[in-house]
C-alpha cells in the first residue's frame, strides 16, 4: 500500500474519532512550522494506530483516555473526552477509568483529570442546548 | 458496609485477578514495614476500585496494562501481564494496547513493555510445559 | 469500624488540613460525575493516610508539597500551599522545600512551583487585607 | 574562583541567552519568597552548566528544549524557544527537535510543545511588526 | 566565601549523610567520564542545598525519600534508605512516608518503594550480623 | 513513495545508527508477538524521523540521549549510547549532555544516567580489547 494510503487511512479515522469540525479547524489553522507534524500524526497515531482491527474503536478511546490522565497531557486529553461522542464511550465509562487511574496513577492526576472531563461535557452540554435554541 | 467488608471483598478480587498463589506468596512474605501498605492496597486499590461493577475485569486489566507501560512500573506491570490469565485479556490485545501505548507514551517506553511482557509469557509458556512434564 | 467511619474520619481530617470553605464548595459542587470521586478520596486519602499517627500533619504537608512540586500536579500544588494556612507550615520551610525539589526533581519543576507558591501567597495576603478593610 | 565569580559568569551567560529584559524584569520582581532560589539557578545551571566549554550555545539550546519539551515544563519551554533569538536555533531546527521528541517522548508531548513554540513565534512576530511600526 | 568552600563544605555534609565508607568508595572509582559530575553534585546538591539552615537534615531526607519513591529513581532511593542510618529517619517514618506516596504518586511507584526500602533494611540487618559475628 | 519504502529506508538508517550485529539480533529474535512493533519503529522512528534531513544524525543522536536520560528509558538509553560509535557523538559530548540533564531533569536522573553510560563505555572497551586479542 503506498504511504498516500498510509495518509488517507488515517485522516478518515481521525476524521471519524475527532470529528469534521475539529480536523477541518486543524487544518486549516495550519502553518510552515506545523504541517509536517500534523502529517506525521495522521500517518502514525491515525493511519498505523487507530486502524488497525486487533481492538475496536471505543477499546481505544478508552485507553487513550486513561494514559492522558496518567501522564498528564491535559489538552490532548480533553480533545479525547470530547470525541468519546464518536466513539461510544460513555460518561460512566469515563468516571470509572479516572478512578482506576486514581491507584495506578496517583490521586492528583486522576482528581484533575476528573475535573477536565466534567468541565468538557458541561461545554458539550452547553453546545447542545445551543444549538437546539437557535 | 464494616471496613472488615472492603478488606474482604478486595481480597476476594485480588485473589481472582492475581492468582492465589501470588496472594499467598505476598501475605507469607509480609513483615511489619509492609504489611500496613499491603492491607492499604487490598481495600483501596482491590476493594474500593476493582470490586466497582462500572467496567468489566477484563477492561480494568487492558486499562491497568496501558497506564503501567505508560508511566514504566515494571514490577507491576509484569504481574499484570501474568494476571491476564484470570481476566481474559489475550495476547494479541497485549500487543495492541503497547502499540497504542507507543503513540501516547512514547517508543521507548512501549518497546520496553513489549519486550518484559514477551519475557512474562516464554516463562508462563516453561511453566505450563514443566507442569505437564511432571 | 466500619466504613462510614472511614469517611467521617477522612472527612474531618479533610476540614482540618484545606479548610472548611474549600471543602463546603467542593461538596456543593460536586455532581454525578465526580460524586463517587470525592468519597474515594475522602476516604483513602484522608481516612486511611492523613488520619494515621506515624507522622505528624505538618510533616505530611511537608512530603505533599515536595511530592506535588515534583511532579508537576499544579492544582492540588496550590490547595496545599494553601492548606500551610492550617498545617503549620511556614513560608521559609515552602522555600526549602522547593530548594531540595531543584535538586531531586530539575530546576524546571523547581522554579515553576516557586512562582505557583507565591502567587498563592499574594492571593492569600490579598484575602487577609481584603477582608481586614471590610 | 570565588563563590561570586560563579554568580557573575552565570549571570552574564544568563543574559546573553535569555536576554537582558528577561532578567532584568526577574531581578526586579524577586521577592523574599524566591530572591535564594534565583540566586541558586544562576549559580548552577547558568554559572556552572551553561558556562562549560563543551558544548556549544545552540547545540545546548536544542538539548535544553527537547527535554523540556519531553518532561512537560510548559513555562520554561517557552523561555527557551524565546532565547532561540540569542542562541541561534532557527525554527526549522526547533520543529525537528519537537518531531524527534514525538518518537521519544510520545505524540501528546511533542504535539503539546508543537502549538507552544508556535504561539511563542507568533508573539515575537508580532512584537517586531509593533516595534518597527513604533 | 570561595568555590572551594563550597565544595568542602558539600562534601562533609554528604559524608555525614552517606558516610564516609560511600562516599570513599565513590571518590575512588571516579574516572575522567565522571568527575566533573560528582564535583558538581558535591558542590551543587550538598554545598548549596543540603547545608542550608532551614529545614533540619532528618527533614531534607525525608522529603527526599518521597521525592525519590514519587519519580522512581531506584538507585538513589536506596542510597538515601541506607543514609536514614544517618538522618535519624526511622523505618516506621520511612512506612508512612511511602503511605502518603501511594496518595500523591500512585500506588505502583509506592509498592515497589515499600519492596526496595525493605531489602535495604535487610542487607543493613545483615551487615550488622555479619560485623559482630566477625 | 510506498510504505515499503519507508520500511527500506528506516531499515538502512536504523542499521547505520545502531550497526547490523543489533539489528540483525533484533530481526532473529522477533516473534509473532513484537513483529509488528518492531516493523512500527521501523516505519516511524527511523524511516519517518532519522530520515529527515533538517537536522544532522549525530545532533539526533544527542537530541535522543538527552531525553532518554531524562525520561529514565535505561534499555534504549543504553542502546543510543553504544550508537555513538556510529554517530560521532564523543564521550566529552555525552558527559555534557548528561550534566545539561542534571540541572533539566534532575540531579538523580542525570548520576543514573552518567552510571549507565559509564558502564556501557567499559563493555565497549572489553569488547575492542577482546576483538583484538583473539
Amino acid at each position: 500500500m503506498p504511504e498516500r494510503g498510509l495518509y488517507d487511512r488515517g485522516m478518515a479515522v481521525r476524521r471519524a474519532v475527532l470529528g469534521d469540525a475539529h480536523v477541518d479547524r486543524s487544518l486549516a489553522r495550519a502553518s510552515d512550522f506545523d504541517r509536517d507534524f500534523q502529517e506525521f500524526i495522521t500517518k502514525t497515531a491515525w493511519g498505523s494506530i487507530w486502524t488497525r482491527p486487533g481492538l475496536d474503536r471505543r477499546t481505544r478511546s478508552l485507553l487513550t483516555i486513561a494514559m492522558l490522565a496518567a501522564l498528564g497531557h491535559d489538552g490532548e486529553f480533553k480533545l479525547h473526552i470530547r470525541a468519546t461522542r464518536n466513539t461510544g464511550v460513555t460518561r460512566d465509562e469515563v468516571k470509572e477509568v479516572l478512578l482506576q487511574a486514581a491507584v495506578y496513577a496517583g490521586v492528583p492526576a486522576a482528581n484533575h483529570a476528573i475535573a477536565l472531563a466534567r468541565s468538557v461535557y458541561e461545554e458539550m452540554d452547553g453546545e447542545e442546548t445551543g444549538a437546539s435554541a437557535s
